[in-house]
């Protein structure tokens, strides 16, 4: 049995494309949400990739994911949008807010478009990274489904909503902040579980809103904790606000569990920022400073457990570098779960023999 | 001996003020830098109040602080700026940034001012928070000198950054998240030292970057650790990229320390951004929402140990609404110190008689 199957990206991502369109999605919106989550794969961030095809298709069958939706901008000013996504596929509501900062910013320093009813936008750092091309920062945060209990709580009252912030440098990688404001990810306790492991105090709580060190507590009503406190329930406070409450779209058990409720639209909202650098300074000029800032953080001298110095996001395009010349490894699982969809869709067979031609150990 | 003087706070205000006057800051400027560190000691914030007053006179003595700067604005569009300080007490350059900022988001619903060659602006909630009362969400940041090493170095190459960001309510206290990018301030590991008593892992690191639970391993060489490691550290470092690379101030190693370097410039920059809601929403239907947001918010049922849920920035308002009636409870040092000042200036005598009028244990 195989554990992995390497697969060539540009074949993954026409695989994902060509599942969505037999699922109703035009070619079009199939191509935006197949390069982000195959972007996903290739930055190692698998956890947001092609293995989310599964349950975006159970709710595109549902009709709780609208595959042709209808995208209005409900407010605007010169440099502000509000867009309504329709339920669309949260990539393909995303890619639409996106251009449409754009556009904004062509005339504005400074635009911004709250987004509601939306979806699953994937991972963060895809849409402020799209903004680095164009000598902005990109700012992308988006809420989620109440995960995490206030300090204090024992129920759950707001997510751990994600914040991306990208920033061009000249001949350096970019700088691309992408980060949850729980102090872990949930996968994180089941993979500790699954190892038979306690974890650190600070990564969650028990059913009663006790910290606690064991993964068993946490996976039978327990929750995640914010990074730092109130810090990170903080920052998911003022995310929630940013997202659902500046664009009218659903709050706190209004929305819903991505995985847990597939009869009624997951109802997310997003919140994107362009900074034009040329606002404030010449943009070539700022890029250098970025360049020659980035090298005096990474010569930091070393502890003696480390090897180098990253810079937020620098892992993540390593990888990309890697896996666009070797391929995704995909999990079997997932390459497996694919090849299904092509086989009981309509779709050349031979896809499906393409994806599993290469498994690995 | 008195631990602590009650004060009334327009009177410590006051004499903020005429003992700034009396270093040569004019009556204008010195009002706002009073109000500002008064503003903390009334939020309970102690840290970022009064206390601070004795380093910025040394510094204006040393004239690394212009008591009359120079500010000019050395960029501009229709909704952004840089701001040169021109070494101005770090309030005085804020101040005239937000009024700036203000000014820029009657024309456009986003505005923002970058600030370079300015000094410690106090608390960064100070300057949020003006923006509250315009129906904008206010957003402050201000960097600092390095502190922290990047998760794996061994010397502080990124400042415990501040963050603020503060949203308007219609009939709750606002939402006024005021955090650093690191798990806790310096003050905290002093304190574990004077009790004996060890601090939590992920507070700090010593001198060779390794985690460590002894605070004299952080006093003797060590240094702060970015709150949930590489996510404050992606804080901080948007942080620094964001105040001195978009304003061309400052970075890194000629950013000074405010206590350990009298002889240079602070050097501090800061970033300053309004959203005005009605950019995207009526600004009433608006305030509401987050009325109701906060009471879902405040009604999660508490854990054993909690007596409330507290809102970002809920505690602090709490503090100040108390001590608006009550008085602030000054620390016999700095009441003592402050008295110093007003005697060994040409100020009248009864201002020093009544700041220590109400000693108290």
């Amino acid at each position: 049995m195989a554990e992995f199957y390497r697969v060539e990206p540009m074949l993954l991502s026409e695989v994902c494309s060509l599942i969505l369109q037999n699922h109703g999605v035009p070619a079009i919106d199939a191509d935006v949400v197949a390069k982000s989550l195959v972007d996903a794969d290739l930055r190692g961030v698998n956890s947001h990739g092609v293995v989310r095809l599964s349950v975006y298709l159970k709710r595109l069958a549902n009709g709780v994911i609208k595959s042709r939706p209808s995208m209005t901008v409900v407010k605007e000013t010169g440099s502000t949008a509000v867009l309504d996504g329709g339920y669309g596929l949260g990539q393909v509501v995303s890619q639409q807010a996106i251009n449409l900062l754009i556009e904004k910013a062509t005339h504005s320093a400074l635009s911004a478009v709250a987004v509601k009813r939306s979806n699953h936008f994937g991972a963060s750092a895809y849409w402020a990274s799209q903004l680095i091309e164009k000598d902005m920062i990109g700012i992308s945060v988006s809420n989620v489904e109440p995960l995490m209990p206030p300090p204090g709580g024992t129920a759950a009252r707001v997510g751990n909503n994600p914040i991306s912030i990208a920033v061009p440098a000249l001949l350096e990688r970019p700088v691309i902040l992408d980060m949850a404001t729980s102090t872990v990810p949930l996968g994180k306790i089941v993979n500790a579980q699954s190892k038979g492991q306690p974890i650190p105090l600070g990564w969650a709580v028990d059913k009663n809103g006790k910290p606690t060190t064991s993964p068993a507590d946490v996976i039978n009503g327990g929750f995640l904790f914010p990074v730092g406190g109130p810090k990170g329930y903080g920052l998911a406070i003022i995310i929630e606000i940013l997202t659902s409450l500046l664009s009218g779209g659903a709050v706190g058990s209004e929305i819903k569990s991505l995985y847990q409720d597939l009869e009624h639209p997951n109802d997310i909202s997003h919140f994107f920022m362009a900074i034009r650098v040329d606002g404030f300074m010449n943009a070539k000029l700022f890029k250098q400073s970025v360049d020659n800032y980035i090298r005096y953080v990474k010569m930091t001298p070393l502890a003696e457990s480390a090897k180098t110095i990253y810079m937020p996001g620098e892992i993540e395009m390593l990888n990309k570098e890697q896996n666009l010349s070797t391929g995704i490894m995909l999990p079997a699982s997932v390459a497996e779960e694919l090849a299904t969809f092509i086989n009981s869709a309509n779709i050349d067979a031979r896809f499906s023999e393409q994806l599993l031609a290469d498994p690995q150990n």
